[in-house]
């Protein structure tokens, strides 16, 4: 059995973003050298998602509109977290409705994916550097 | 260490759908010869959840009314993804709460579950064919 | 390749619980004699989550009022599921919402975490005994 282990580094300049990081994690795999395998994509922060759906922009404004609907930022003191001074509560929970992580099945040395499946980094509280984590494991 | 793909392909009459896909994950965990190992159950569409639920006719109702009320199909145009001529805007935030992936425990060569458990296909954008990868790993 | 299992059991004496469960994982890593691969963490009930987030009493107390407002275990009548003579129709659906399972990758022996990762148990139908799968592969 191989291993192999990567982090990917992120910087948004906003407070939420919708990055596709299918590039990067394919990169990965491919220097994993493993042909056979689980690829495990997850966020390190929990105030972020590692999610698959779909590259299309209204889709990530729609997103964005509906979790803000289901866990508003604002008024942040609606939410006991932010007692201790921060004002992320929301985040912890949007991360919660998008999931940390993605397990992706590695065939023929290629992340095997139907037919629109992207992988994204979905961050609630950003404006600072995150990591993700990518290991892969099989043969 | 032994590794086996397999895809389940479905077709649902209704836009939305929710299948007991149990006997057939069961089954490629068997044709897979795999004693120890975990078996990822994914999605391969991105308006559709795989998931692991009871298998109890009032509560599938049940999800299909909650997820109805979290992200209403109608009016399609509330939504902008609708803007590029789809009308599944809806099934895209369902399928996220739902999620897209199950990974589950191969031990002694079955699916490690616990008593209720059953491996459950969620459409939220159906009326054509659809597939599910099932991908294990282990020896 | 090698492969570890273990249950972790809990009594909660509240219908709703949040417990940190990281030690317990820890230990069963140590115990796996695994350095490098993946750790699969599952509740084995279908009202129960496994996920992973802060542990800070605020924060916990955020899901479990989000949760309550998002899947209301009252009025029980308006859960098609709960005429089976059940009341915790709710739990099935805030256990979709917190998810069931976390995948977290083993790197030189050890939970491979970001700066504030904790395991959870999310309990929302306590007050029997239930059961956590702990479930490693990898060399």
């Amino acid at each position: 059995m191989k291993s192999y282990r990567e982090e990917l580094s992120f910087h948004t300049d906003t407070r939420r973003a919708y990055i596709n990081i299918t590039p990067q994690v394919e990169q990965a795999v491919a220097r994993s050298g493993i042909s056979e395998g689980l690829c495990l994509v997850n966020a390190m922060h929990i105030t972020a998602s590692v999610y698959i759906n779909d590259d299309e922009q209204g889709l990530l404004r729609d997103y964005d509109d509906w979790l803000e609907g289901l866990a508003p930022h604002e008024p942040t003191t609606r939410y006991r977290h932010n007692r201790t001074g921060e004002d992320n509560a929301d985040a912890h929970l949007k991360r919660q409705v998008m999931g940390r992580e993605v397990v992706v099945a590695i065939t023929n040395g290629r992340l095997d994916f139907g037919p629109w499946e992207q992988i994204f980094y979905g961050e609630f509280d950003g404006r600072r550097g995150k990591r993700i984590l990518v290991k892969i494991i099989g043969e």
